[in-house]
Order: structure tokens, then C-alpha cells, then sequence
């Protein structure tokens, strides 16, 4: 499976499919002189003999956040200049969300930008490296320092995804869930209907498919973020703020923060929209800690979501809410009603 | 004077003149909520109680090449990131190359970029600050980290350059001189006749103008430097070598490695177009160390410039020559070879 990007300019291909990666990256790697590889730790051990034998003299990372220290930035570029890169090498990034977008923020600095193909190792990935932002994190929170920087290609394998233990499936399963809210009822109820009974890899293809497309529709139209694409925050405001304090895995924060989102929607709406105890039902199923949301903090959750770099005024904090299945807006909510939304829904719950 | 960019978007003015900085900057200030200023440590200490009164609570750098390592970077946006800067804010950065560069490279990255203002307050800047580049240091060379970011002006107040030391004044001069090199015969004729006694800033602003307009004429029309704009590197490849082996100023190693670009165009034309000896009247006279070329090491030389990041390929390394004033063309000089005019330059000093 082949999607393109549909820039005025600049487009690449994200390629999706099981068995792939050898045969695509070579299409790539014989435009280039020289080729470097940075590899997430974890997936180097479990592949190296594998689908990675082709890998050369990689950069190893160590997988999640980790990769994403000033240290490790340091560290990367300055191997990469050490090894001698040239501005028109190619760079190859393999690995989970973490490394991909450290990678990326690397490809996007070493020598003012190199080029580079993301190779994403997880389901949450299939959302991040999407759309072109790396980053590193700040002490003062996520992915606060980075760059908009265009891969030449997005090679998605599958197969990479069989080994995933549990919580990171569930994990990138949240962004698969959020983009299906972002396209329609009809793929909402699909989703929810083909994991009833639980979340396999072999119902998640077309799903996976359809959420990156949805993904590219946003980042294509609203590259730099200053309209539509701020609607894939959905559920990641007050997301974000859980993940930060409970260091919890993203996408799990994620569904906790979609959970709160319904509800924020029907509140401003006046009226209930969405059915919020099938939801709740539906995620608790699949093992997502909702009832963590009885636990938090307005006061501090206030904080942190104040904090984060799409908010950008004080008094009030963006947020993305539902209409409808697919019909997303952006609003400032006001401090203190924000405040009371999120009591009210720990009463709730 | 304000000169504007001439970009397909996103253009903006830069304003060359005495006194003209707390009147222009508040056109812009008056746009955003919040603003934030980096300043250079000397350029504080000798301002702040005069032309940099209205500059509240900066960020202070160490100038020079100490605020374009990566502490200084984490330092610089973590600063940034604590006191809250939000993606609608202004960065203003005001001191030498250096600080732009770094101050720059902060703008481009701390939220994935923020708007900017470049301040130099350098005559070496009237280059740097010009045409969106910015970058930090690697222990493998200088500007090795970096991202293309262009400010939403520049405000070049002539009146910092009165308290330049002589040295700076001679360095920054390097670039003026490469900027009438690129331009045309008339204008280095000019240039020379008008410091044939010394070099003065009374007499420099036309040159500083007609400078800023030659760069912006390469950098607009080639702005990620695929073509013309390499001829901006005129003097550089050498130039960085020597900068980097003997700690000499920027402009004054500029000035020996434009002065092995004319030696080098000569030679590869086999005939005299330009008069050496002039040159080198010339530069002596007015305390450029021509002498140092004597002692260079070619090995170490090549070494060198094989490591420059315009540089893509090994066998040979990328030149800036010149065919007349005006006329540059890019050639790749084979190892042998170059070696080969750095002896024979030595020899003929």
C-alpha cells in the first residue's frame, strides 16, 4: 500500500504493508553515496539477525524518551559529523516514536538539514512520523525543542508490530482510535465493532491505513499548525498533562484525555452528543485506566496544560472538542469552567 | 535605508542607519503580547544604560564563539522555555555573528520556531545577519548544527559599530570587501579608493548597503544554497581552515583565503587576471597577517576543508573562483592539484 503526500511541493511516499523494508529502502538508499542508520536499541536486538541484517555500523539509540535529551542530541549529531556525513547523505531512522523524532530533529540540524526516511517500529508511530515534526524534550515538557522537517520517505512494516508487547499496542491504539474520530461515525463504529472482543494487529490494517490518511489530510492543508491541523490534538490537552505526571505511555494518556474531551463536548454543548458510558465501557474493556481520572489534580492539570506550546494565552486554554464524529473545533475555555469540566467528570466517574 | 527581501513569501525589511533601533523595534514589539531579548554580554554592558535602556530582562550570552556550543543552546532555550515564551511571541537577538547564530538557531527550534528580530551590532554581521541561516557549533567545526530561519527584520543601528575595537573592524571589513568582490570591477575600484588611507566607518555605510543588497540578491534567489548561493563562500574554503587552525578573527582569515582565491583563479585561468601584488599591498598595508599563509601546512590544510559541510564529495573539494570582479563560477579542484597552488602560493610570498 502506497499513500502520497499532497504538498505543493516536496511530496513523499509512505509505504505500508508486512515484509517491505529491505526492498523499499534500497529504491532510496541507490540515490545516495552514503547512507546512515539510527536504530532503536530494542528494535536492533530483536532484528539485527533479520529484517535488519542490512543495517550498517548503526547509531544505537536507547528507545523512549531517553533519545530525546539535549545529551542524546549532542550525542547523535555529533557522531553523525564524526562519521563525516555530507549534506547530500541519507539519513535512515528506524525505531518507535522516541527515536524518530530525535532522529528526525538530527536529520533536521546536521549541516541546516539532511535528508532522511522514517522506518516506524511501533502503532504509535504510525502517527508520528507522519507529518514531518521531530523534536526533543525540554526539562519543562514534550518535544518542546525541534524542527518541521519533510522525510523523503515513510516506510511503514508491519511486521515490526509482532513483537510489540501488549501496553505499547494498546498505547498506539489510542491515536488509531483518535484519527478515527477525527473521520467519521461510520469508521468510528467500524473500529469499535472489529475490536469488540479485542485488539488484534490482524483487524487493525485497514484502520491503521485510514488513520494515516486522515493524519496526512490535516498535515498536508496546515503544515505549520496555525489551523486544521490543530485537531489532531484531540484528546492530547489534558492528554499530554497525565502522560507528564503519571509518565504514563502516550497513548494511553491519550484515550484518558479523548474520555475527557466527550465529555467537555456534551458540557458545552449542553446536551449528550456522545454516549459517554459506551465509551467508557469500550476502553475500560480494553484495559484503559479511566478510573486514574478519578485521581487527578485540577489545580495541577491547570498547570501543565498551560504550559504546553499549542497554548497561547493565559486566562483560558485551547482546546479541540466534537461537534459530531469527524466535525472538530477549536475553542478557549476559560480557566475556571475547564476546571470545573474536569471535577465533574471525576464525580462521574 | 530599508532594503527589503525579495522572496516568493515571507519577506522582510532590513533597516541600515544610525540611532534608528528602539524607533523601528517598537513597530514591531507593538505586534505581539509578549517579547523576549538575547543580547550579547559586551554589547549589554556598553548600551545598556543608553541605546538599550528600553530592553527588559535579557537573556545575557557570552559573545563570541562560547554562545554557539550546545550548553549554551540548552541554556538559552530552557531560559526561554521557563519563563514561558508561547509560539506568538518575539525573540529579539542583539549582538555579533555569533549571537545571532545562536540566538538564531533558539528562534528556529524552541517551539519549532518563533518569530525573531536580528540586532548586529557587528560590521561582521552585516553579513551573518543577513539571509536566515543560523547554527551552533560542533567540536568538528563551526556552524555544523543549524536550521534556515528567516527574521521578521533586521535592524542594523550603525551607531554600535563605534565602539569596535580595530580588530573587529578590520574582520568585519573582510566581508565588505568579499561582498564588492562579487558585485563588480567599480565597486572594488571604489572600495579601495575610499580606504586607500585607512579603513573608516565614515566612509563605509554606501559599502555596507551595496553589501547587504549583493548578498540578499544570492541568498533570495537560492536560499538553501543548491546553487548560487555557494558564491557567497568566496575566500571561505580556505578562509575556515585557517579561522579554525589559528583562532584568527572570521574576516581576517576571509581576507588570506580571498587572497589564495585570486592566487587559485589566476592559476587555473594560466593567466593574470587579477594583480596579485595589489592584493597584497593592499591587505598588508591595512594590517591583514598575509605572512601567516608562509607557514600553513597543506596536509592539514586539506584535512580541513575536506571537512566543510558545502563540501560532498573526497578527491576533490568544492572552490569558489572568479573569472573577472563579478563573475564567480564553482569548480571542484582536484586534491592533487589544490595542494599543488598551496605550495606554489607559499613559495611566492
Amino acid at each position: 500500500m502506497e499513500i502520497r503526500t499532497n504538498y505543493m511541493d516536496g511530496n513523499y511516499a509512505i509505504y505500508v504493508d508486512y515484509g517491505i523494508l529491505e526492498d523499499q529502502i534500497s529504491q532510496y538508499t541507490s540515490q545516495y553515496t552514503s547512507v546512515h542508520f539510527i536504530v532503536d536499541q530494542n528494535v536492533y536486538t530483536l532484528y539485527q539477525d533479520s529484517t535488519l541484517s542490512f543495517v550498517q555500523n548503526p547509531i544505537i539509540l536507547e528507545g523512549g524518551e531517553a533519545s530525546k535529551s539535549f545529551d542524546a542530541f549532542k550525542r547523535i549529531t555529533e557522531t553523525l559529523l564524526e562519521r563525516g556525513i555530507k549534506r547530500n547523505d541519507l539519513l535512515i531512522v528506524i525505531g518507535g516514536g522516541a527515536v524518530g523524532d530525535a532522529g528526525g530533529f538530527a536529520a533536521a540540524t546536521v549541516l541546516r538539514g539532511v535528508d532522511y526516511i522514517q522506518v516506524p517500529t511501533t502503532l504509535l508511530a504510525h502517527d508520528s512520523s507522519i507529518g514531518g515534526k521531530t523534536a526533543i524534550n525540554s526539562t519543562f515538557g514534550k518535544n518542546l525543542i525541534g524542527a518541521f522537517h519533510r522525510p523523503k520517505a515513510v516506510i511503514y512494516d508491519l511486521s515490526f508490530l509482532e513483537t510489540l508487547p501488549p501496553h505499547e499496542l494498546l498505547s498506539g491504539f489510542g491515536e488509531v482510535f483518535k484519527h478515527a474520530l477525527l473521520k467519521d461515525e461510520q469508521t468510528v463504529k467500524a473500529l469499535m465493532e472489529a475490536t469488540k472482543n479485542e485488539i488484534s494487529l490482524d483487524t487493525l490494517k485497514p484502520f491503521i491505513i485510514s488513520g494515516i490518511e486522515t493524519k496526512m489530510h490535516y498535515v498536508t492543508n496546515d503544515e505549520k499548525e496555525s489551523g486544521i491541523r490543530k485537531f489532531l490534538n484531540l484528546g492530547h490537552t489534558l492528554g499530554h498533562a497525565i502522560e507528564y505526571k503519571y509518565k504514563m505511555p502516550h497513548g494511553i494518556a491519550i484515550v484518558l484525555g479523548l474520555y475527557f474531551m466527550i465529555y467537555a463536548s456534551n458540557a458545552e454543548e449542553r446536551q449528550n452528543i456522545f454516549d459517554l458510558k459506551l465509551f467508557r465501557h469500550y476502553f475500560e474493556q480494553h484495559g484503559y485506566p479511566l478510573d486514574q481520572l478519578k485521581t487527578i489534580n485540577e489545580t495541577e492539570m491547570m498547570t501543565l496544560m498551560g504550559k504546553d506550546k499549542k497554548n497561547q494565552s493565559s486566562g483560558s486554554i485551547g482546546f479541540v472538542l466534537m461537534k459530531n464524529f469527524g466535525q472538530c473545533y477549536f475553542t478557549e475555555i476559560d480557566n475556571d469552567l475547564l476546571e470545573k469540566y474536569i471535577k465533574q467528570l471525576k464525580e462521574s466517574l
